[in-house]
């Protein structure tokens, strides 16, 4: 996240009781995903390589990455190189692209929670965005931070919804 | 997943009124997490790329991978090249190290649940899943399953949670 990028909202109303589990609430806008989809390769010890590779020879950085076991899909924010990119991804794979999605990040002590049934974040996360259709889920990176990637129609939504299930809750 | 390997358990106790939404739930054992943490270079277009030329170098195919703003985590089943690998990686980032994990992989139609709000998927996953510590979620790379990974100790609590929780509700 870039604090001081445009479409980031950084949420600051933390009750003393749930200091110690949910931080803040941060969006990135501008997003566009993409799905390389490959079951003949996907496990293959080259395949992953071969994916970054290309990212690289086109300078674009990568935000969001997670994994089924038939394709990965992953985010980026600069799609200066995208034509170029999805030429050289279909060499390897089919190729899926969905533009104008939300990466929604919460941030907060994920671990700590996780061991207290009463405060579990995850519960209360989807709970919260029950309805509302999520493209990616990430956590496990850290300990501090789980994303999310929602279509940007419904970024408000989300917000909204992860607002009054974390912080409004007792 | 691989259905014939040892370790692996596949639930078809389906019922009609759920066989649109959840198919089965599998567990892959025997998993080595691996995170790089790497503030400075985790948003350069060519960190994935040494990251996962690391793992082709050594044959080492990955499993899992998700990211967060300043690490990456991924697993891998074959340790045979797990010392010459982290030595690779020590030279791009903060390596740490967890082994004796479980790979729970539910697979279903989340795309058609997410959409309707009372066979809310994820929301009867993570209530499922209350009180017990997950490594790591991966969502997205299809919308055919959602991967999960857990301490071993902790993969018969999570495989049971997961059919009380997803097969035996309304």
């Amino acid at each position: 996240m870039q604090p001081e990028a445009q479409g980031t909202i950084i949420t600051n109303a933390v009750s003393a009781e749930e200091s110690k589990s949910i931080k803040a609430i941060a969006a990135k806008d501008g997003i566009t995903a993409i799905k390389i989809r490959s079951s003949r390769m996907l496990l293959a010890y080259g395949f992953m390589s071969e994916v970054f590779d290309i990212f690289e020879r086109y300078k674009t950085s990568v935000d969001m990455i997670v994994t089924s076991e038939v394709a990965i899909s992953l985010t980026i924010d600069d799609t200066t190189h995208l034509e170029h990119i999805i030429e050289d991804l279909e060499k390897i794979g089919t190729v899926q692209i969905d533009e104008n999605y939300t990466i929604i990040c919460v941030v907060g002590n994920f671990k700590h929670v996780n061991k207290d049934v009463k405060k579990d974040v995850m519960k209360k996360i989807f709970n919260a965005l029950e309805g509302i259709p999520i493209r990616m889920i990430s956590y496990g990176g850290s300990d501090y931070n789980i994303s999310l990637l929602v279509a940007a129609d419904y970024k408000k939504q989300t917000l909204t919804a992860l607002n009054e299930g974390l912080f409004e809750w007792e």
